[in-house]
């Protein structure tokens, strides 16, 4: 059954494909008292900096803190995400680099950025000097984070990331850049800000460069990253507004990350938005965004052909626009570039059960096809098999519109309640009290894959303790637990697997209170007319049963899309390589000019920037578009 | 003629009734150096703090720079806008206060905010020490400013002010304090946030605290800010859209002033956005504030009856709403406050002139009814009386669509280019290297009214010098300039007439180019079937028509909405009193229940709060609602 197929236990369970990462070590804490850090931070920078200009495979070598230490490289040095590990494999990547750091500073430019002595590791028992610094290559600016550890008296490097921020020349409109809006004197024909909006939402004229499938999260934050960088794209959602993905699912559903997780790029959510948006409130905020970014996207529309020119790098695609009077608008455009934006997640997983056609009850559906429980249908018996987010807001609509419930749980899940993520998880770093969101952004993927794991692990030990009686609980009413990976918790299994937890929002009560009942352990045999059979046997009642059995990996989305041609070239999408990096999301993806883009909304405004500048590194001939990364896929 | 009626020169023309505030004095510079500006501001402070609490009427007035000192003070020490003059009158204001300052605090929360040693007069001649800081008072929390001057070796206080930011118990959801988004558990009866909100956005089983009537910004703000003390409102507009105040108006319309001056409360415009905001983009904004803030706006509205009921101190009033389906909805609702925002200016002025009636042209029209010029009209004959804004951006329209384009001025205007404005009149204050919106709105209003005119005639020197060429330009093509009163420039102009301005963004270059013709210094006499015939027996030819002539005080629109009822009990409003304080506007306004929002977004933003305030105070028992201040009205 989809996502159940041949992978073990849900805790190890990952994407097909995805390497299930091992722990890092953090290293020895550093003993000593009174360390000046900005001058131990600044030596080592100005150190690496001379040892990169001369191409110094010793020098840099002897500043990295042995097998132990690690560079996380996002576009700056390769036109790759990379995380290498140990001194001269390290050294070998920076001096091989085309692009190699021509600068490097400390940043100064806040309290927060500087040098500073204390715990690296998140949770205290670590200590060693981190830093923000900048650096420029002959391309372009960036921006990284430093840590250090005191090995026999001599501080070493043992993490650096770096990440593009621009391209030289390229700069964003922000700020200083931002553009005045007004064109002074006399022009007889100008048109006004409106009209030449208009125009250029209706691509009068434009072919784009870039046709981005779907208007979720993904497409906003990709379109927004390269209308910023000046290239003209196009989404294309079916959807009949903007937002839609979001408005039309679960009537209760309510964002399970807090604000500070989840801010936009560019435009931030105001101080008095709610910690957990709720979806309608967020589908309005997606509106708004293609309004004041200044988006083009066309609604109600659906690409009806593609076809990849390889001699010309170009694809050429038909989309069909469904206007509001009724008729429909087909054009053809000759874009570089196609963005998949269509969700992290791909197909629908719907089980092919025996009996499906011969139950009688009222629904049988996927999640993603769930409108909400009906009211004054008290006392009927709805089954929701599946225990992540979905399938617990599902049955906790049930619940709460009077339904009979049972929760259908076959393994196990990772739950942890949202106070344990907010108060722990993303305490100090996404919180009404963190650095601004960028910087945080850089703290958090400044963390190599595997020495992230590690600390999972800690934070998870640390959350499951603030959870204890929840998750006591839980394993009262039968429910099935486990830790993730390793017991590295939720986050890890988001990102090798996409899945496979609940951040609990309420519906684990009403199971540790029996309101909503659980049948754990069993796989589903068949359907019956009036309910389930399980493979022990049992039997269970539903007038309607919801499958919360979540997504197949994204190339299935794009094979229904594209077809073969595409979906054969590309890599596996989702989860992680043996670097710790997220496969072929973001990135060349195998298949020129065609990218996947997704994932939550924190984790699509970081990668949405570092997609835009490999097209628009591209788009200006400082990267050829021949679909591969420079390294092997690993 | 409306505006010009029986009122002098328009430099020194004011609304009705509004004094013409004197040049206040600055004090000598401070020749010291190595001050210790925060011990200096510290001791004031902390001495200032025991002198208000033992109520020493001597230990205030020996903090005073004797008669050159100022205090102002905006609801903090009454529920007043104040500015005292003097050791003697504001110790007495101080001492009789019936919320005295319990707490007060230098503000050493960032850089910019602590005491600093150097100029405070804006311009560099006069150094001092400023500093901002934080109050309390038994009711509610404040911030302030304070510039002190050094006198014989001694620090005084050269100006003091204090505003009320919150009230204890009522502070703003914002921040730590936002709303969480989500309820837990499980409520069998739960509505989700967009069936909860489009009950209450139809008023469903509410009658709002709060009526106001129109949603441009000065209705939006006060809304946002009522909103954040929990105080049921609804907003009224005629037009269909929120917005619709911008949209509608002339085609290439374009704000004056630039993005940082013009934020609204709580949802700044984002870092790409541009300078100048043109007016369909203010307008979509407007949309999405209303939707993002959750504010209650019933469009195609009109207000049909209003009574007020002096005994149970509250309005019956009916609106009739227009619905989408054609119909309409008549609701009565019985609010404590009616908020008239219908635009800091009330009816326009159209002159009558002899021979109206006999104009065989096509168009002959207010500014507020201009829909743009028409294109291919080329050659056609149009004249644009009036030079203040929209004059000039009117005549420019009609300029770019090939119009022969004549601007009658009948005086003179204060013209002063949008980069003075940007680079030298806001400079520091708000633009992109200044402080936050909030520090920066402190620092403009902590100045009393006679210092601040002073400090426009310094600045309006120096935007002159950088507007010289522009000047002399536009005598040379005989177009009459004023510096406003005393040569305190456009801001003062504003602040005491309301208009008498250009922000030159193109028109007069055209003007200097001879491309716009100038009829200066001569009233209109009459129309001609095919013209105007002015005083001194010349005549224009003219096929369209435009009186760009501004609009009557306030106080007419009161007249027409609420009729005389209300109109009578009013004071007059806009322009300042002999304090240097704006009249009647976001204060009591002399009848019950009834209050004036308008201005410029930044002033809204500002003074949006105060209003707020002054409502939640009369509706939490703190503030009686009788109309009146406790201050007699100068």
């Amino acid at each position: 059954m989809g996502a159940h197929d041949g992978n073990g236990p849900s805790a190890q369970r990952v994407e097909p494909g995805s390497v299930n990462v091992p722990l890092g070590a953090y290293p020895a804490t550093s003993t000593s008292s009174n360390v000046d850090a900005a001058k131990v931070a600044n030596d080592v920078i100005s150190n690496l900096g001379r040892a990169i200009s001369s191409k110094s495979f010793a020098g840099i070598a002897n500043l990295l803190l042995g097998d132990k230490s690690y560079w996380r490289d996002h576009l700056a040095l390769t036109w790759d995400f990379r995380t290498l590990k140990g001194s001269e494999i390290i050294s070998n990547f920076v001096v091989s680099s085309k692009t190699p750091l021509t600068k490097i500073d400390v940043d100064t430019s806040a309290a927060h950025r500087q040098p500073t002595f204390g715990p690296i590791d998140g949770i205290g028992e670590v200590n060693g000097i981190a830093t923000y610094f900048n650096f420029e290559t002959q391309i372009g600016r960036g921006r990284g984070v430093l840590n250090l550890a005191e090995e026999n008296g001599t501080w070493k490097i043992f993490t650096i990331y770096t990440v593009l921020v621009e391209l030289k020349g390229y700069e964003e409109p922000t700020g200083k850049r931002r553009t005045k809006g007004v064109r002074h004197g006399g022009d007889p024909t100008r048109k006004n800000w409106r009209e030449r909006r208009e125009a250029e939402s209706n691509l009068e004229g434009i072919d784009p460069k870039v046709l981005i499938i779907g208007a979720g999260q993904g497409g906003l934050a990709a379109a927004a990253r390269l209308k910023m960088l000046n290239i003209p794209s196009l989404m294309v959602d079916m959807n009949e507004r903007v937002g839609d993905n979001w408005r039309k699912r679960y009537h209760q559903l309510v964002l399970h990350d807090p604000v500070w997780y989840d801010h936009l790029p560019y435009i931030p959510f105001p101080p008095h938005w709610p910690v957990f948006t709720p979806k309608d409130k967020l589908a309005d905020w997606f509106e708004s965004y293609v309004k004041h970014l200044e988006l083009n996207v066309w609604t109600s529309t659906k690409l009806t052909s593609s076809y990849w020119n390889e001699v010309k790098k170009q694809w050429t695609v038909t989309v069909e626009r469904k206007l509001p009077n009724g008729s429909t608008d087909t054009r053809t455009f000759h874009p570089n570039h196609i963005i998949q934006a269509t969700g992290h997640s791909g197909k629908k997983n719907f089980p092919k059960l025996p009996g499906m056609e011969t139950f009688k009850g009222s629904r049988l559906c996927h999640s993603s096809e769930f409108s909400g429980a009906r009211p004054n249908l008290k006392g009927a018996k709805a089954v929701v098999v599946g225990c992540c987010n979905s399938g617990h807001d599902i049955a906790q609509d049930f619940y709460e519109k009077g339904y009979d419930v049972t929760i259908v749980q076959r393994s196990t899940t990772c739950v942890i309640s949202s106070e344990s993520i907010t108060d722990i998880g993303l305490k100090g770093l996404y919180d009404e009290d963190g650095p601004p969101t960028e910087d945080a952004d850089l703290a958090l993927w400044s963390m190599p894959g595997e020495i992230m794991k590690t600390l999972q692990v800690k934070v998870t030990k640390l959350q499951n303790e603030n959870d204890k009686e929840l998750l006591d609980g839980l394993r009262a009413a039968g429910f099935g637990i486990d830790m993730g990976d390793m017991d590295s918790g939720l986050l890890i299994k988001y990102y090798q697997r996409g899945g496979g937890y609940y951040i609990d929002v309420g519906a684990s009560k009403l199971i540790i209170d029996g309101k909503i009942k659980v049948k754990q352990g069993q796989e589903l045999a068949k359907l019956l007319p009036d309910g389930i059979e399980f493979a022990d046997g049992s039997k269970l009642e539903a007038d309607e049963i919801v499958f919360a059995t979540g997504y197949q990996n994204m190339r299935t989305e794009a094979k229904s899309i594209f077809g073969n041609a595409v979906a054969d070239r590309v890599g596996d999408v989702w989860g992680l390589n043996s670097e710790g990096e997220f496969r072929t999301m973001w990135q060349q993806s195998g298949h020129p000019g065609f990218w996947f883009m997704g994932g939550n909304l924190a984790i699509t405004r970081y990668y949405s920037r570092l997609l835009a500048l490999q097209i628009k590194a591209i788009e200006e001939g400082l990267l050829h578009n021949h679909g591969q990364s420079e390294h092997a896929r690993l």
